[in-house]
């Protein structure tokens, strides 16, 4: 494809005017763009208007040879985008009996029946085929209107824009020349240092050329960004490996993993490899730390569950805290925590268990036990039991709380996981 | 200001065809503009390239009276808005003494001195006026280059633009004439009814013209946004009311809340007002639930915890699940839901309890028992064990049979706890 005129994103939806949603898909298709090298020169973005989408189409098809189409391709009247292509091109709109059969099995599979209104999803322009959707509703469709000129349409909503992306538009492009030269790019992931302090750390390769190595901080973690511009994964595996070494050596424990790792990943693959099993016992969280665990298929190989003690009373009644230590040292205490990790553990007869209690706020604080202080617990198999305090803060509010108290309680396992190891290597 | 055609966002900015950084300056903006009642057609986005630049300008100044630039205003060489719109006007480019003495003081005041390259900051077209930043080196400009017509300039730095406009923009626009009428909007929530559905149903709102009526669809759940232009919130509130009441009418128990409201908020209201309380048992959500319940401050009131019982043995042992029938019906059944009701029911004493088990993917499908199909137990303070049987489906990954299992949990016990009030009411 000779795209001598380059690539536009053109963005269809009133909410966006409104400034209801933050425009992440011009965001998305951007940096897809880029990684697979395609110039990109415009975005535009429209209300649900037909006679200022076909403007904006007007201007699109006269500047660029791809045009990328967001939003617009719902079931209801103002859902406009295939409607104002096939207008602008003068081209009869016809149901495609394929795309209709897929929705309306798409409905039936949930349970329901689609309504007339969706029939319009299966419209697609004479010539154009389609991209098909296998997460929501409604495909989008590929179509040249005339040589030198593409069109694609994605409904608005992201998660069905990135699987369509990435199962069909790339192979899609790559089959048209472009991605030959890419950029290769690995996320190394840390947790217990500030983006500021690894940055300083790893000062010198900033300032390198290739690989670029960027600093960012995302969700309370600090990453670095190793990015190559190659025309080969192995090539770009070449460069980035030795960078990636480097960095990991100079970082120790700070650093957990790159990419789709997470903490859960991490500490499951960790669990797994020793054939090891883990329940725990939430407060402030309620919920969240089992959740993270279970976000990971096959968790239930070592995570077995626990017990969501939000009320003192289960605290008491299940986990076998001690009703005196409660009344003085307070649910909020690193004895409770500890007693909470020792209750879950002999209750599920586990081989690890952790445990959070703290407040999340925003109401609930003293000056003696702020918002944002919570205690972890941590039972090992050995019966040795810990506890970590945590002042995470009341700034960022409390989902903040939640979240960080999880992801530390996670940690904790983690280092204390990977320093058994370390031991038992150097016996 | 007689702005019979409206505004339109610029953004300049290679960045942002990089997809380097999300334009949260559009959403900002988008949203000033709306509560304003400023209409908006248009958003551009258009890299550091004075040829592009200029056709963005040339084009928003044919179709729109107000045409905001954000970018473009710092010291480098590839900084290039102001330069741009002189150019396109055909107007010289003055150094203005005041705004260079500013920025001089600037840097004194910080121990720097500014670069030479600073010096083009202070550079505006002549005739433009200054806009203010006192929190960032160099000011915008506000600019009316031909009667009808009103340019403003902006940084690409959020924290400055932010401040740029709330201490002379806004003041600016309301002395036009701007901001007495306003856009007031409430956001309707429904659970249990698909969006094509939802706009079938409430078809002839989607025609009238105020308040406009849109549906929309998010995490799974159907909204209606309800909009009207007004002078005064009262003056709103009396032309929404009537037509939230026709909806809420029409919709009946599908409809759950408006705003700022979500499942967790309204089950937790019910159960307040009736001093009543609650506990999970969570198989394959994990967590999910409870977390959901205790993302809102205050949720202990009514809210006790409940029981992770991710792996079967805690199904068993905490909540003497039958294991003839967890053996026979499996895990995944109407009857393992009731029982683990039950279990924690009778463990915690609550008033009512919920239990989801289910099968998340994307792994553990059969043909009998498919990836999405989750069964969900409640327990009710009368005695009763229910159950509700749901096919997610398997399309949409784990996360989101997590997620809409969770919801729909929520869902089961607020339409119960709607029934029983009917229920008394009628008594």
């Amino acid at each position: 494809m000779g795209m001598t005129q380059g690539a536009e994103i053109i963005c269809v939806g009133t909410e966006l005017l409104l400034g209801e949603i933050l425009n992440s898909n011009a965001q998305f298709l951007a940096l897809e763009l880029a990684k697979l090298g395609i110039p990109h020169f415009f975005q535009t973005v429209v209300g649900d208007n037909p006679v200022r989408i076909k403007q904006a189409i007007a201007l699109a098809c006269q500047r660029s040879s791809l045009v990328i189409f967001t939003g617009g391709l719902g079931p209801t009247p103002d859902d406009l985008t295939t409607e104002a292509i096939a207008d602008f091109f003068e081209t009869p709109l016809l149901e495609d009996p394929i795309v209709w059969a897929e929705i309306e099995q798409k409905y039936t599979a949930r349970g329901l029946v689609p309504s007339p209104s969706n029939r319009k999803q299966a419209l697609r322009p004479r010539g154009a085929a389609t991209l098909p959707n296998a997460t929501g509703t409604a495909p989008g469709i590929i179509w040249e209107p005339r040589p030198g000129l593409t069109l694609m349409t994605f409904p608005g909503v992201p998660r069905e824009l990135y699987a369509m992306w990435a199962e069909t538009v790339i192979p899609f492009l790559q089959q048209q020349g472009w991605g030959e030269a890419q950029i290769y790019s690995r996320n190394l992931r840390f947790i217990g240092i500030p983006e500021s302090t690894l940055a300083e750390k790893v000062a010198p390769f900033l300032l390198q050329e290739s690989p670029t190595v960027a600093p960012y901080a995302s969700h309370g973690e600090a990453r670095l960004r190793l990015s190559v511009r190659s025309t080969s994964q192995p090539d770009a595996d070449q460069l980035l490996d030795p960078v990636e070494q480097q960095i990991q050596a100079l970082c120790g424990l700070d650093y957990y993993g790159k990419d789709d790792d997470t903490l859960a990943t991490v500490v499951g693959r960790l669990l797994t490899q020793r054939g090891e099993t883990l329940s725990v016992a939430e407060s402030c969280t309620g919920g969240g730390l089992g959740q993270k665990l279970t976000d990971i298929p096959g968790s239930s190989a070592y995570f077995w569950g626990g017990v969501i003690a939000y009320d003192n009373r289960v605290k008491l009644q299940l986990l076998n805290v001690d009703a005196a230590t409660l009344e003085t040292q307070g649910a909020v205490s690193a004895i409770v925590a500890e007693q909470m990790a020792i209750g879950i553990k002999t209750l599920l007869g586990t081989t690890w268990s952790l445990s959070i209690t703290g407040i999340a706020g925003p109401g609930g604080g003293t000056a003696d036990k702020p918002v944002g202080l919570v205690y972890l617990g941590l039972a090992e198999p050995n019966g040795v039991v810990t506890h970590q305090k945590c002042l995470i803060g009341s700034g960022r509010g409390r989902d903040w709380v939640r979240d960080v108290s999880a992801s530390q309680a996670l940690d904790l396992l983690r280092r204390q996981l990977l320093n058994q190891r370390e031991l038992k290597q150097k016996v």
